[in-house]
């Protein structure tokens, strides 16, 4: 059933229920919660039971379903709404959330019923997997035999329904049979890569190696990382790219080390309608992750993103192709190729 | 009895005996480690309960005085010798612990006996001492009214036998009723910085934030940031910076948002006999400090320390004053100073 061997699911719509997989216990433990209604699911959201831009936006695509199930037609719409701004305000930040809410409204406008609901979920989830897979073949060709990356956070396939969008190139590099290794970032306050991505590519057997995020410098001062990927929560219209603390570090350092520094997501986390990094709002989130149990009482400063400059990132791999710099053209032109698409 | 109100002494040498506080315990207990041989020395190096270049220097040269207290006169140096390449071992990195032991072994040769190893343990003290406030005098014009600071690791009074080295102008300017702040890197793997630093200073009285090391670059890019202070375990002739790995991304950062970037250290932490960063040996600690048990078992690259190059220093604060590049040639000219000065 998963889509990388060693690698459980992060979500099922089995019988009309919805279940998540709580990525809190990961590793150490594989276990589902079943959502039943909003509580439940603004919850798993905000706990980061379930969390990666992707994967956020197909939970809440069949949230929405499962928490309308049995609401009457004639309320439907006004339900959904007030679920909706429920829903987006659990993770400001991430894009894909607020568009998966706004298309299933959208789509109660044509045909206000539970099926409609469903069929939505569905075709979110199926184009996350052909998001996926069209993302790991433009990446791939990336991937050199013998490239030394390197990650952050854990835009795996445990981020997304199917393959991952920064680790989606890996996986299809690896299943070519191409030998290489990765760096995977612990990611702090969170642990994101020490806790999924080291996890999950090393479950797949491709070789991985983690490092404090505090090592990345020296790696790369030593000349031993050829390529950056990461993923992303929002890249807004000039090609500014939010995503998980700690990225606009190693996109400087890239930069300043000569490394490539590329972002993996699908045209659904495309923002056109806000210009630029600086009109994003960041997610500070609480001072006990920082703090732990190391016992000083002091304030803390917890923004759960940054925004790097689009003039830091060398690509944007996206499902629909390579996007180089000037990004804010490129991603133009791609955008308007994804809504002359059919449905 | 201690330097910093609030903050108790690293160590105490009282009755021929040596205690260590035992910093692994910090902040949530006070105790101190009796050393008593060789082994309790090393491993109390190792083990970081005493740790701060400076502090292990002093606590090397009393604890070579302690460890050679009942050795006869006439087995004394071969002992000590012995004795320091054992002690040299347990950190390769920390320049002041050979230093230490090297100036107890050539101390014995004018006067083989305990006096004398007592008598130079002492004057490695006070100098420490004096060093921490010649520090503290020369870098406390960089802090002006309002500014923000960033530092990482500990290169506080724990680090010393006194105020400090990093902090050692902080504190200065503290007493001096010059009101500002300071952010401090948690420092991952092992926290130095939320254990230590954002403990002492905060119990001084000075006002300080936590953040995670991934914070610094959205803080550089917000402007929030307007001076870095770190310490350093050792800088060779070129002028190139060991320090805690984390160091080196902070300097690039630095640059590349054009934050001064200072580092602070005793002239005893110079190393003229090394040309350059890349003939220095990186210690590699334990892949249990970075696997934790967040369950994952891959494999761990764990260097505790990076080299930043000279050319990212903004300048040295030592204890003879401020070295402003071109590094290599104004530290060679305070070097030249050092040694001419009475001892």
């Amino acid at each position: 059933m998963s889509a990388v061997a060693g690698v459980p699911p992060t979500l099922r719509f089995e019988d009309d229920e919805l279940y998540l997989l709580d990525q809190r216990l990961l590793p150490h433990k594989q276990e589902y919660l079943q959502i039943s209604n909003a509580q439940e699911l603004h919850q798993a959201i905000v706990q980061l039971s379930v969390r990666g831009a992707p994967a956020i936006g197909v939970a809440a695509g069949y949230g929405m379903a499962r928490c309308l199930r049995d609401t009457p037609a004639d309320q439907m719409l006004s339900a959904a709404r007030d679920l909706g701004d429920y829903i987006k305000s659990a993770r400001p930040t991430a894009v894909n959330l607020a568009w998966a809410v706004d298309r299933q409204l959208e789509a109660l406008r044509a045909d206000c019923s539970y099926a409609q609901l469903k069929h939505v979920g569905a075709a979110i989830h199926a184009e996350d997997v052909a998001m996926c897979n069209a993302i790991g073949e433009h990446g791939a060709e990336l991937i050199e035999p013998g490239a030394r990356l390197l990650t952050h956070c854990n835009a795996g396939a445990l981020a997304t329904s199917h393959t991952g969008t920064a680790t989606a190139p890996m996986y299809w590099a690896h299943a070519r049979g191409v030998q290489f290794s990765v760096y995977a970032d612990e990611t702090r306050p969170l642990y994101q890569g020490a806790r999924l991505t080291a996890w999950e590519l090393s479950n797949a057997g491709i070789e991985v190696t983690l490092i404090c995020d505090n090592n990345a410098a020296s790696l790369m001062a030593a000349g031993q990382i050829d390529l950056v990927i990461v993923g992303t929560d929002r890249v807004v219209a000039n090609g500014d790219v939010v995503n998980k603390v700690g990225t606009l570090n190693l996109a400087v350092l890239c930069r300043h080390f000569g490394v490539p520094f590329y972002v993996a997501c699908p045209m659904s986390t495309f923002d056109p309608g806000t210009p630029t990094g600086a009109e994003v709002e960041i997610e500070q989130r609480h001072a006990a992750e920082v703090l732990g149990d190391h016992g000083a009482q002091v304030n803390v400063h917890n923004a759960s993103f940054d925004v790097t400059p689009a003039s830091l990132v060398t690509g944007i791999i996206t499902n629909q192709g390579l996007a180089k710099a000037p990004l804010e053209q490129t991603l133009r032109a791609l955008h308007a190729q994804n809504e002359a698409a059919p449905d």
